[in-house]
């Protein structure tokens, strides 16, 4: 489809080295979001094609997204919801926010956010890890750094916000789910199969974990086993879909094609470490 | 089932003066909750049975329930996942707090509470009415004191947070309804009846309003239309059914018993304003 086109903006689909060989005038991709998990930025750069992106437009939408689907989790929303609607009537017991420890995984963008948006609510206890140390958080936030096996074994919520990369595919497999309390809920809204799938179906079938929220699959749309567990709330990739997220990150994204077909500096340019991570077979 | 018993710890029944007629030996009715719509004062004060609630212990757990449902509409997370269950893949358009223009109507101990956590949220155009001038707020939140009608024609957001009183007994109707915006979304926490569960139903079969979430029903268990709405949010009256403010609402009742039974000074002694209200037919 991109045969003749010289820019292309970009959602999640893959633009691998086999799609630019197919798309001899390429010479820019403006990815409409953050994630670069879908782009060979080594292909691109062996071609000379600029790739540029939206890295801040889609965190408040993801983050907040991610805070309602905590909530939702805490309360069972969404298993009396499904109750209520087949006539059934069950009164669920749950948690609120300042009575759990919560665990984020990955202090970028949108984590950073999610942690300042607990804090605000009043939860005290946040663990967090990153892969760099202590990136910045404003300091009134009162968190502790921990490894990730700490946060598996001690939080009540568990949100994964890193990037899919070779070190983070599969993060989260069997033997990390079944190490969580068993009454904890895992949320994630970053990319999918960053929690195996396969196994956290086969944990949640087997009674492991009050919950989980899962707005992104490793093949989308999704099918799969977890549309079968009612404790499993479901959305379809929906993280940035909020009006003015969306429309922020279209318009940055269309702006800075038309500044590269005028000619002027780029303001988006994807910088040189994600393209060392992809060197260094990480991403 | 009461004949015999001198203190009454009594959750949502209604125990109205024939209820008392068939209980002799009743002294005390120890409220777990804030509602008072199901207890007559006034038969209870002809007998001499003092009537005690625990007004402050659910407003956190309904609170957060509250803005966890507004979260959800805004995002349609209930439509997605019941989507999402049936293999459906279906990416919703949202909007962020930021976005919107919300309405609460009722500004007691839940509705203030509501208030702080959405200005905490960064939500910036809150509108509020209540019965009474100004109740007191934490004067950093911006807010602006409104009459019902403008929340209806111009809140994106409406949540109700009034007592059940004959006032308040289908306050918002087929003609309110309509008056709201065609995308707006309604939330009830409070009391079922408030809204008007049928011209709700009927108000969104017919393509108006985005979404509601309705916690509490007219005749509890619910079995009515708005389970055929996909896009209603039903919950199973579970706003103050978390574990912290249900275990302080249950032993604080229990308490104010064993004070009664001690001959203790009661400390949740239901206040004479109550009273008037009921003397005044308003409850």
């Amino acid at each position: 489809m991109i045969t003749d086109f010289d820019v292309l903006i970009a959602g999640t689909e893959p633009i691998t080295e086999k799609v630019m060989d197919k798309a001899p005038c390429l010479r820019m991709i403006s990815r409409v979001g953050v994630g670069l998990d879908s782009v060979d930025l080594l292909a691109a750069e062996r071609r000379g094609i600029r790739v540029s992106y939206t890295p801040d437009a889609p965190a408040p939408a993801v983050s907040d997204l991610t805070v309602g689907l905590i909530f939702s989790l805490l309360r069972s929303v969404h298993m009396a919801n499904a109750q209520m609607h087949r006539g059934e009537w069950q009164r669920h017991f749950g948690r609120r926010l300042s009575e759990v420890t919560i665990g984020i995984i990955g202090a970028g963008r949108i984590g950073r956010r999610v942690i300042h948006i607990l804090a605000s609510l009043g939860v005290s206890r946040i663990l967090v890890n990153d892969i760099l140390e202590r990136p910045p958080i404003d300091p009134s936030v009162k968190l502790k750094w921990v490894n990730k096996e700490t946060i598996y074994r001690s939080a009540d919520v568990i949100s994964v916000h890193v990037p899919l990369t070779l070190q983070t595919k599969k993060m989260i497999c069997r033997e990390e789910l079944l190490m969580m309390k068993r009454d904890a809920v895992i949320i994630n809204t970053a990319r999918g199969g960053i929690i195996n799938e396969h196994d956290l179906a086969e944990v949640l079938q087997l009674g492991h974990l009050s919950g989980a929220a899962i707005d992104v699959f490793e093949k989308e749309p999704y099918s799969g086993d977890l549309a079968q567990i009612e404790r499993c709330l479901l959305t379809s990739h929906m993280g940035s879909m909020s009006v003015d997220c969306r429309t922020r990150m279209e318009i940055e994204a269309t702006e800075e094609a038309i500044r590269f077909l005028n000619g002027q500096p780029l303001q988006g340019l994807v910088p040189p470490e994600e393209y060392d991570l992809q060197r260094q077979g990480v991403q």
